[in-house]
């Protein structure tokens, strides 16, 4: 069985009786029925996820920032030269990224995770050495990685999870960051969806017509040279990237755990597309945090049924707009747990 | 000059020289350029509110929740007994509202004030007595409100919003509660916007078929009744409510105290509309929180200009849309303050 499975394996489905009872639960308290919106169907999702009503605080939250190259910024599918990941991680363990301040604002930890920068990082206390290789090959002309080398990302994607719930998360954010990775992330996406490369690649970063022209063309290449995918651990491999890979385990570890995991922007998606291939049960574990420009996103959160809380036209990634949405799941669960009810409060119901 | 004109007259327009520093200042920040989308767009706007790039956080919040009551309920459009006003104030004193509990996650404090509820109310330590009437007369028949009643309800919203900036608050969250406001909100919306009254009445907390239609004509007849509005003041005067002449007034103090102002829904966007007919200049200090399901909510941010922050289906009020929104506000500030430029951290830019 190979780590992706035994992962799966691992995920208990919800219980949709959960979900029901938070209902009731959110009639009996002082407010019009459904006047809250979604954000009564977070609080009904926290509750399945957790296996209990009112669900438990989903705090303090924990954002995993996974970093890694990518071997396909060799055909100019980016403007920014690759050792900006390099620079990017140093910038995380500074604090100075947006991610280190939206975390902040939100009183989550960041965690730096380096699965496969293509260089040899100075150790940092904010720093997890998880390094599988120096990054990935070009995935238009070969596999981006070999079958080992994704078990190893998703392995690490896992334990980091595993090590963030031990160490007291109750909440886990998925992070990324890597010079050319919404590349992998369209032909992961193209592939679990069925849309078309021309529909689920984007500009990600910011590239000029040409350049998404050559995008388009690189992930169709790509899959067409790998085949139908057979397996969601296959395709990983021949298509997808290391921080791909940690995160899909990530997510993965996480839903077995019974956190909730909160989805960035299309790399986490294309992740979560790869995880819930792997296992649908994990689905219900993945709060949407959410909806970022790059078409891919969409084709992803249509494909996994999932509705973004958050739609700020944010294309930055690095976790930045699932730590955004984490204030709402607070929201969501302290509002099922400290509301007055209409017979407590002695307020009157609608006639 | 009426206590409208002299709140309109202390606002000043803000500098849209700021909005261009502020986007200069963000392309210094290492993220690709736009990358944070909207997120950018509100630091812009909280630096023109306050006249300073970066932005001061505008932390604490503080809410301020204007409770009253409508003569119009005696035509039967809303099933909520008018009691549910006065219970609702005990239950914000109480700490047990939905308001409560999300403003206190956001570290927000929340000040109830009876500016019109129909019952003398026990003093409460959280609870303001500011009532100008025991509600107002029936907007269908006859105006709500005299010219001097609702001189004394937007002076009362005025006061409150400037002894919360004394006090230290540095945002404020419009709030309300009052049976049956969705009707006048509705007329002033269609009054201010030039749409039907069919465009922009809804079902509020929820009301059926029969309710909604009677709603409807009971907003054509009112607008019917008192003709085609002169000014602000009368407008608010002839099919207002209490609450919402206070909002008004809270709205233009903020503003002209710079401190940002959050719309929470249709009741709040219905004085805010009012306030930028007495003083255009009002509205660049003004945060849309989120979009109501009410339709006179997406009117009125469109006759605005506004974008609201979040999308989540709310329909409740009490200003618990606006609360839910804090942490962009604070997130997008905080960003513009304590990310790293490119060249502080040695982060190449794009080629």
């Amino acid at each position: 069985m190979s780590v992706l499975s035994a992962l799966a394996a691992a995920v208990i489905p919800v219980d949709p009786a959960r979900v029901r009872e938070a209902a009731d639960h959110h009639d009996r308290l002082t407010k019009p029925r459904g006047a809250l919106g979604q954000l009564e169907t977070l609080g009904a999702r926290l509750c399945a996820i957790a296996d209990a009503v009112p669900p438990p605080l989903p705090a303090p939250a924990a954002v995993a920032v996974f970093a890694a190259d990518h071997g396909v910024v060799a055909e100019g599918v980016t403007p920014w030269p690759q050792e900006v990941t390099t620079q990017m991680v140093a910038n995380f363990c500074a604090e100075g990224a947006a991610i280190n301040v939206i975390a902040r604002r939100a009183g989550a930890t960041v965690t730096v995770v380096d699965v496969g920068v293509a260089a040899a990082l100075a150790p940092h206390p904010r720093l997890v050495d998880a390094k599988v290789s120096l990054g990935t090959a070009n995935l238009r002309i070969e596999p981006a990685m070999t079958l080992a080398e994704c078990d190893s990302a998703v392995t690490a994607g896992a334990r980091v999870a595993r090590e963030l719930v031990e160490g007291g998360a109750r909440c886990l954010v998925t992070g990324e960051m890597g010079i050319g990775n919404t590349t992998p992330s369209a032909a992961l996406i193209a592939a679990c969806t069925g849309r078309s490369p021309a529909e689920v690649t984007g500009r990600g970063t910011g590239v000029d017509d040409a350049t998404l022209a050559l995008k388009v063309a690189v992930v169709t290449d790509a899959l067409a040279r790998c085949g139908p995918p057979t397996d969601a651990r296959e395709l990983l491999a021949e298509v997808g990237g290391l921080e791909i890979a940690a995160l899909a385990g990530f997510c993965l570890s996480g839903a077995a755990l019974q956190v909730p995991v909160v989805l960035d922007g299309v790399i986490a998606l294309a992740a979560a597309c790869v995880a819930a291939r792997a296992c649908p049960d994990v689905v219900p574990y993945l709060v949407a945090g959410h909806r970022s420009t790059e078409p891919g996103a969409s084709a992803a959160l249509e494909h996994l049924g999932l509705t973004p809380l958050l739609e700020l036209d944010l294309r930055l990634g690095e976790g930045s707009g699932a730590a955004l949405a984490l204030s709402l799941l607070e929201a969501a669960a302290a509002v099922m747990s400290e509301m007055a009810t209409f017979d407590g409060a002695g307020v009157t119901e609608k006639q």
